[in-house]
């Protein structure tokens, strides 16, 4: 028999009546004779009430005080579905992440899983029993609660189909699938039925929000196929999975963009070994992440260092750089906060060429500039004036001919 | 250095401001050098909520569902309460059932208590952090949440003080201690400053709410010191502790009553061997908690059988019965629902007579009928019309003089 791997996220378990809606759909599949395991997230607004609380509390919650609030989130909708399930005649359980032994390294709110000791798991499949699993959560080898950082049920699932060796992991959200761009923006953006696991990771940690990073990490590491799909209509959605020939035949897979992301430069840095060393360091130690860096040859020994920063981190760094800059002799710390970033994914860049050219043949047509530029293998980023994002994002679906003939179909009330 | 076991009820935490009183209260005691292990139930109300989402499931949740759902409260609390002392300076630390090593039986919403392994809690303390546990909760042999009964973190606390060998284990409550009877009623009863475990015990039982039964149980069992006391004043409370002399010279300590009951009478029962024994099984089997039984001797080999339930199981109660009657031949089953029972309690009934005599005299002066008796060594209960209740408890303050000079103080709003 089949074994499945269900993950059903805040919205889709937000009230009483979406969990009956996912009993039912976890039901009609596991009248096929498919064995399920199903994974939750906390109802949706709890976390967020939980987290209140706490910043009412404190400015600094403790982490570990933190993961001990917010994994009661996830606590309450694996009883709340166990029961409508029972109600509904299937022999449901809930386990939470202790329970099905998912054990992670002591990094409170942001712990990686190390290990899981699914016998629990196998032991009520064996019964047929449904297990209905907390996500976001496991425990450290000190035995407290951790848990895996915002969008970490994810990750849970895939780390238990991975484990169970499951033919597929199915992740339920308010999204019917991974689109070809962000379809607010572009009205007729479509949905994919298929991408690989390095073109999602890049979609993902560009923006598109639909599966934790690390869940497709874990999915591409063990070759765990997993289905993104909405749990409010029967849609097919987007399998996420490797790599194949029809992919490659696609010169771009979709086009992301992030606004929130801020542009440090410096100017005037003494072009001497181990200045951008010194910098980034100091940088990394204030746990500030940072992703595109760009720095020209310059003259008379100076050179301008430009990298970009999370918005929200774009104070800490200036005010980190301008205590520095005196000491390794910068001039200047300029941050402008007002741009974007838009990218272009797609495996098939490996095997064709060209598509930087059209990028930035097509921005120039419309005028946008281009501030900075970053390639890897599958994708292109370039950094503009975030005033541009729409007509930029819509300029690239266009000139790639990503467009479906119908719009996607709107969520529900 | 002192052990102190502080335990504070859903009232006492029922909002951040709250949580902060108590973590001050927490902190003066602190502030002494005594050492500190505290215990927390859910905030007032989330109990009730979680249990309404699941009644809106299913009119009979499962039980291990429901300890899942319900332990979840307590778990907010104290990684609030713990955030709270971090945030004034103190080391505090969380910690679940299952983390102090409560080890419970297997009966689910009502389990017992098996072992306590404290060795977290020991450790915490030698690093003189305030550890912050979770009330009512704990796991069975098979890894799974249990929950202890409603007040369970009293029993909580007190098995912890016990674990410990505390010297002294405080319940922090919405009454600032013991009284003679309920001061809605007697506008000067008094409370007491000392009380032994047994008459606590028929205290608490007969609906003086105020401990939970099997926490007093467990206190005399290992004889801890607890003192019951407010979490909203500095007031001393009263002591539940051993019996002393002093006790004994009091003739009567307390007058509690409860209208929480239903009277079922067989009416021509079969005057044989093993009737009883048959009618109490086949209760017993649907967990009605049978408290009061009367049987008089009847004529011409029939009897009339009397005992009372809880109102809410009477209907269970007189459904069941009523099969059962043809097959034993009973000709009635009779409920009378407006009744309620009134009990003096008190040690010093042991050695002093009359008590009796002056109950029933002091009742009947004020034309109560008595309709059931029922008496043990410190105890003698009355069932009597529900009507007369208030006047009863009044009369029986009145005459065994338990008054105080001054009314009791009103709680905060």
């Amino acid at each position: 028999m089949p074994l499945i791997v269900q993950k059903y996220g805040g919205t889709s378990v937000g009230n009483l009546d979406r969990i009956r809606n996912v009993a039912k759909r976890i039901a009609k599949r596991a009248e096929t004779g498919d064995n399920i395991v199903v994974v939750v997230s906390a109802m949706t607004g709890e976390t967020d009430r939980l987290i209140q609380l706490a910043q009412k509390i404190t400015s600094r919650p403790n982490h570990r005080e933190m993961d001990m609030l917010l994994s009661t989130g996830e606590r309450v909708t694996i009883a709340l579905l166990a029961m409508t399930l029972q109600e509904m005649g299937w022999p449901a359980q809930s386990f939470t992440g202790r329970q099905v032994g998912i054990v992670t390294d002591n990094v409170h709110s942001q712990a990686r899983i190390e290990e899981i000791q699914a016998d629990r798991l196998r032991d009520a499949l064996s019964k047929k029993i449904i297990p209905v699993v907390a996500g976001f959560q496991g425990i450290n080898r000190n035995s407290d609660v951790t848990t895996l950082g915002r969008g970490g049920s994810d990750t849970t699932a895939v780390a238990l189909a991975a484990a169970l060796k499951a033919d597929l992991c199915e992740i339920y959200t308010d999204v019917d699938g991974v689109y070809t761009t962000d379809p607010n923006i572009v009205s007729n953006a479509r949905r994919m039925h298929k991408i690989s696991y390095e073109e999602m990771l890049e979609m993902a940690s560009l923006g598109a929000k639909v599966l934790q990073t690390r869940s497709v990490e874990f999915a591409m590491k063990y070759r765990v196929p997993v289905c993104v799909r909405t749990s409010f209509y029967d849609r097919p959605g987007t399998l996420v999975t490797e790599e194949d020939v029809e992919m490659e035949q696609e010169l771009v897979s979709g086009i992301t963009y992030d606004k929130n992301q801020a542009k440090v430069t410096l100017v005037g840095v003494p072009d001497r070994p181990g200045i951008a060393s010194t910098i980034f360091e100091a940088i990394s130690k204030e746990n500030v992440n940072v992703d595109m860096i760009i720095q020209n040859v310059g003259q008379a020994g100076l050179t301008d260092l430009s990298f970009t920063v999370p918005q929200t981190d774009a104070v800490q760094a200036k005010t980190l750089l301008t205590e520095l800059s005196e000491e390794i002799g910068v001039a200047e710390v300029l941050v402008t906060e007002n741009i974007a970033k838009v990218s272009i994914v797609g495996v098939g860049m490996r095997s064709h060429t060209g598509v930087a050219a059209k990028t930035f043949t097509s921005l120039a047509a419309e005028g946008i500039n281009i501030m900075m530029i970053s390639t890897s293998e599958i994708k292109i980023s370039c950094v503009i004036e975030s005033k541009y994002t729409e007509l930029a994002v819509r300029t690239l679906h266009d000139a790639f001919e990503l467009g479906a003939d119908r719009p996607p179909a709107k969520e529900p009330a």
